[in-house]
């Protein structure tokens, strides 16, 4: 039951860009789980992955691919992550690759492999392979709904974002599909993201603008505080629509950083929305930092606190669950008589204690929407940021106790 | 429903020390809620306290009350942790310290004051001050598991643990009563945790010895990693028994720190069996390690791991969420493929896969149990440190969401 969250609209076309979706019998028969995307030549491509050491094999041989040419396809599965599968999932990898490279007319190289499902499991190759031709042939501009769809594992509403802008050049559109309820944390998270646009990006630019956007939307996320082995975020720049961007600080970079900040971060709470067995949609910001990390470590302490999710899940205003993780943040000198707290508008702890005219009743009303703020303001600088997250209820572990059965 | 864990039997008297359990009603009528723990002149306590930042009102004044004079008394209350109460809360705190005294004839710095239970609630002085004539009265060197029940908050049994040992000097005894089973996380829990012995002990060692039996007991274990605001382990030397120590490397010391490390760990495991929600006892055991912090860094992120702890209440041996955590840990340069992964006897993982012989089955034989060990070997150096944990089950959600109501 996903936080105010439904499926997409049509998703707008880019212009360069074809996917298809098709179902090869994954893990179970009867559903899209393979999504091939097209990159017309001429296309670029700019991407982040996990940082856990046991990434998978894709993860590797994707950033390796991607290290050597352009990519011309994007071929990814559900259902299983080919993670801790050694050698073996390395060449399963491979062969994937190759065989599309084959009926594709192009290098292997080019094809960059993305998997996400359960850990351990032989990747069924030739179920894969077998579905290509008509993954091929079935290529169509406005294949990102299903394949927004196809991409989903535990999530419950697939998750798409269109942006058009008018710049003096023309129109910049960007769309964005991505999957991820549950190992959600930074750095990065059992996701992936295919933000993708029209514009004509250098390499240096695109690569900039994604790290940019990574950082206020799916590296400001937390689910569950479990960094997967097989995160990945792509943003492709197919060069033929009407814009072009050399300079992310020139006009045209400005819009198109604005663009893909919008897509990313809506993607990214969209992806919290739908967390695993969440109730409410939680934003936690805080300012009054030194220095932004120690703003970011502060919300995570808060927003990773089994006891502050399941506060919420209960709809409790117990601001001592939030100022116990505020303490064991482990800020440096930190001057609780500095410290307040706001719930929503509500000011609940001032100077490191409970606010004197706060009342419960006022707590509750705020902790009663399915949308909510908590602000901590740690007095002692200018820096802030916000981390989104979700709460923490009794479907949770449903969901994660029955994921494999 | 606590994991093989019933109540302690008669715990043994150490002379020197006499408790009293009395119901002033703290939080709700009916139940002991105040225990006062008396010290004959002539003995000593070493303690350790939270880390928190926002530590609670009578761990400031536990604290410096322990600096100026040797205690004779302990106060502690459940229901209420005195915590994120500003002003007020350290006033109640001291004038709690200051009845007692008065009534028993003793500098108020001789009392230590403790409290445990919802945070940023008034502390009720009257109804404590009320029944400490009462207490005062009921001392009584038998009064240990009468005080284990009266400290317990969401406990559902009473924790208590008695060790009598043979020395040449003749008999040493120590004996120790604990409460915690959520916020559970070193440095430390909502925990709070007595251990005293009738040996007479310097003030360095016994300071020595705690900090010692920390490092394999309380300090080494992990509910939900949240730390609380109020935890507190004291370790009291009488001086009225057969043994004296100075040197804790002597035979004497070495059957002390025994004694002591034995009790502590027996207590620690027992709020671990105790956790919130908990229906597995679980052992992280990571071995191979460069030094032991980096086996407490691994052993930590598969314990803390809501995926990890959920699978464990499925019965389910996903070991790749197991391989995903000890990834995520984020030691520098580990190498996956000398990584091996232990469930119980059976190696899951091998070289960063799953192992060639594995079997589903003989992972769910393992998991069926009650009590797991994890055995990763991190095969890069010669340290070892062992961390204790449970599952995440329902309850643990039901429990801290129903806590407040």
């Amino acid at each position: 039951m996903a936080v105010r969250l439904s499926a997409p609209g049509p998703l707008a076309p880019i212009a360069g860009v074809r996917l298809a979706s098709v179902a090869a019998g994954v893990r179970k028969p009867g559903r899209d789980d393979v999504v091939l995307l097209e990159l017309a030549p001429g296309g670029r491509a700019a991407a982040v992955f996990t940082q856990n050491a046991f990434c998978a094999a894709p993860v590797t041989l994707a950033r390796r691919h991607l290290a050597t040419t352009a990519p011309r396809y994007l071929l990814i599965n559900s259902g299983n992550a080919n993670a801790g599968t050694g050698g073996p999932g390395m060449a399963a990898a491979q062969a994937c690759c190759a065989e599309l490279a084959r009926l594709a007319g192009c290098e292997p190289d080019a094809v960059l492999p993305f998997s996400t499902g359960v850990i351990g499991e032989p990747l069924p190759v030739d179920r894969i392979t077998a579905v290509l031709p008509t993954a091929l042939a079935g290529l169509d501009a406005r294949g990102w709904n299903t394949a927004a769809r196809a991409i989903m594992t535990t999530d419950t509403v697939a998750k798409g974002h269109s942006v058009t802008r008018d710049t003096p050049h023309g129109p910049l559109t960007v769309t964005g599909i991505a999957k991820g309820s549950g190992m959600i944390h930074p750095n990065m998270a059992t996701m992936l993201a295919y933000v993708a646009t029209d514009a004509a990006v250098s390499q240096t630019a695109l690569q900039r603008c994604l790290e940019r956007a990574m950082g206020g939307s799916f590296n400001r996320i937390t689910v569950d505080g479990d960094t997967s082995t097989n995160d990945a975020c792509v943003l492709i720049a197919t060069g033929q629509g009407a814009v072009a961007v050399d300079d992310l600080d020139s006009p045209a970079g400005e819009t198109l950083q604005a663009a893909v900040d919008d897509v990313c971060r809506t993607l990214a709470q969209a992806i919290v929305r739908d967390g695993e067995g969440a109730t409410k949609f939680i934003t936690v910001a805080v300012e009054g930092g030194r220095d932004e990390a120690e703003c970011a470590t502060v919300a995570y302490a808060i927003a990773r606190s089994p006891l502050v999710k399941t506060a919420f899940f209960a709809s409790d205003p117990n601001w001592g669950r939030i100022l116990a993780a505020v303490g064991y943040a482990g800020l440096d000198n930190l001057d609780l008589d500095a410290v307040h707290v706001h719930l929503g508008e509500v000011c609940i702890v001032r100077g490191g204690a409970r606010a004197g005219n706060y009342t419960e009743a006022q707590g509750q009303a705020v902790m009663a929407q399915e949308e909510i703020t908590v602000r901590v303001d740690l007095g002692r600088g200018t820096a802030r940021t916000t981390v989104w997250t979700c709460d923490f209820s009794y479907d949770y572990v449903r969901i994660n106790a029955e994921y494999r059965t």
